[in-house]
């Protein structure tokens, strides 16, 4: 049974606050700190170039990638961390379509990342031989995977509204329409139980930053089924991606399996926070997060309903179809997002309309969800900002 | 007058160590230390996701990149910081190809560094549209600038030997040949002064954790000319190069001039350790740091030359065709690395056989260089190692 008492202890959270952001950016692990200044003064300072062998940061992407694999169901050896989640998709998507050349369709929808889709957009246009990215509506992908589809790019938790994708059953049906499949765990990876290897997915890829508490730009992770990890070619051919990067070939021959992944030099100081972070998740079993963050987002829906009959609620009613974020719209979700934030209630906005709401069990418990709610109730009745303080604040981003 | 006295009082350098790698990971700022603790501590543990606008986050990669385009000779707004070199290269390449679609050369040198050979390898693969990547001698660029090429790919210092392109020669001839022309600044920005724009070149690239002191895995920097940049369609068009990155709308539409170089989310630990670095270049004239890095060189040439006669100059005898660093050949140069590393002389050796030292002014002076020549005649003359120890050495990495 996770303790999550001793979790939270693991994090530095400021006093009067209420972080309910952990889906955005997760909050400083305390070890983080101390990790970070031994890096810059005892690794960076003492060994200076040293430190690639004898800090071993040359191996920190792998390492750190074997540590989130635990987290979603990869085996050893199948996933690297380096550079942002927007270049990972990029890496996963051209090696998708290398493998899936006589077909032209990128599958998505509309509920993704936008940057997930601006990518896709990105490397459609610079390949100019014919492919397209087409975007239907979440409820309509399983029936879009028809036989064109090259494939599958989704996020499985949509960042607004927290629905959540049956990953093992669409990537079932890719398989059958012939496509391949990527997975986006933005909002998954630290928030539940995931098993990529379980779902047959072909590609995953993360952040670091959110659930997994790494830290602001936190480098992103990518997956590769074992399967594939040796036959794909990477399109961002980066040196420490070689099979030999220190003997400076003029010609690029891809390293073993999931190594062929990474691209430039890694983010050492970076890196150093999040393994910091990853050690939050020794002996936490992402089964347990799962139950109390449905135990807490359950509570929070029957607070805000009950309270704030003006607030509707943007999720799923079922917490089956949900990740770990709760959304309620208001037409002045913005203003309402500020009052909240001034009052130490930390959620956030995404626009038009949605106020987003992450429980991430590590720090947050029941009583922090109880007094959101009533701080939220009295928000909106009123009790803390009077409308024209709420125009006021509306304009002042 | 650049006061070279004081640049040196603000590294934290080990005891015991001269450290001629700087142009490999450039030694810890004593302010960078205390300015991550910072971002960590006060940024990211207080303001959490609020960090993002109230603590600059956002900002960090244009600010960075103007700080470093005043290094460089590059106008404001030209300059963005993200990602790796490697990355960057790619990104500028694609852009380039886009720029002159009726061509299909990217030319390139044997002295170029691999990684940048790989990326370009890697997008000619991915285009799949018949591009060819050549790979000429450094001496036949000139020559080999014929009608067809697209564009010219090259690191203006060779990172083994030091040999300088002339940029701005090499430049007028790409572009009466109708190329573009992409410069890696990474041996050359904080190096000696450097003149983008006045040198006409379209994109420029570099990393910032050798000359420039970010630290290992600091991000990466692209300059695109200001009659291009409004012009260039990324590939990897990410949703912070994006007009309205917090729109969330589902097409994508590029930022407006350099902004649209972005990509994901910006590393913020490790541009807080580069902003840090950068304070260092305030008040240091680049003439000054290239007059007294040609005299740390010619000195240690004349030093190494008369006590080491075993030793041979990779190096140009001109430093006017040198970049900051000096290069020596020796077949045993791994063991004599190695020997000199064990006697606290930090340079660096590259396959098969060079031995590379970086004559970095902002802490290296002309005391470390005799000193080191010292030392590798002691090593050579078989007074610190005699040769079984060397061969014992060698084979242990």
């Amino acid at each position: 049974m996770t303790d999550f008492t001793a979790t939270r202890a693991q994090f530095d959270l400021p006093d009067g606050i209420i972080y309910l952001d952990g889906n955005s950016l997760g909050p400083l692990p305390k070890a983080a700190a101390a990790r970070v200044a031994r890096t810059v003064t005892e690794e960076w300072g003492q060994l200076l170039i040293g430190g690639w062998n004898r800090a071993g940061w040359m191996d920190m992407p792998a390492r750190a990638g074997d540590r989130i694999g635990r987290l979603i169901g990869a085996p050893e050896g199948t996933v690297v961390v380096g550079d942002t989640l927007s270049v990972k998709v990029y890496q996963a998507l051209a090696s998708a379509l290398e493998l899936r050349r006589n077909r032209k369709v990128i599958l998505s929808d509309s509920g993704n990342f936008p940057s997930d889709l601006y990518m896709a957009d990105g490397l459609v246009r610079t390949l100019a031989t014919g492919h397209e990215l087409r975007i239907v509506e979440p409820e309509e992908v399983a029936n879009a995977l028809t036989e064109d589809v090259a494939v599958l790019l989704l996020t499985e938790v949509d960042y607004r509204t927290g629905r959540r994708h049956d990953m093992r059953r669409l990537t079932e049906r890719a398989h059958a329409a012939g496509a391949l499949t990527i997975w986006d765990l933005a909002h998954s990876a630290g928030a539940f139980p995931v098993d990529v290897a379980g779902a047959g997915a072909d590609f995953a890829v993360g952040c670091t930053y959110k659930y997994l508490n790494g830290g602001p730009g936190a480098p992103a992770f990518v997956y590769v089924a074992h399967a594939l990890a040796d036959r794909v070619r990477p399109a961002l051919s980066g040196w420490l991606g070689h099979e030999a990067p220190f003997a400076f070939d003029l010609a690029y021959r891809p390293g073993a399996g999931i190594a062929r992944m990474r691209v430039g030099t890694p983010p050492i100081l970076q890196l150093a926070a999040l393994d910091a972070a990853l050690d939050v998740w020794e002996g936490v079993d992402l089964s347990d997060v799962r139950t109390r963050s449905i135990d807490l987002s359950e509570l929070f829906i029957a607070e805000v309903e009950s309270r704030c009959p003006d607030l509707t609620l943007a999720s799923p009613r079922d917490p089956a179809a949900r990740g770990s974020h709760v959304s309620f719209r208001h037409p002045e979700g913005f203003a309402i997002m500020q009052a909240l934030v001034a009052r130490g209630v930390v959620g956030d906005f995404r626009a038009p309309d949605i106020l987003r709401f992450g429980f991430t069990p590590l720090f947050i418990g029941t009583k922090d969800v109880r007094q959101a709610a009533v701080i939220l109730e009295d928000i909106l009745s009123g009790r803390t900002w009077d409308r024209d303080e709420f125009r006021r604040r509306a304009t002042v981003t």
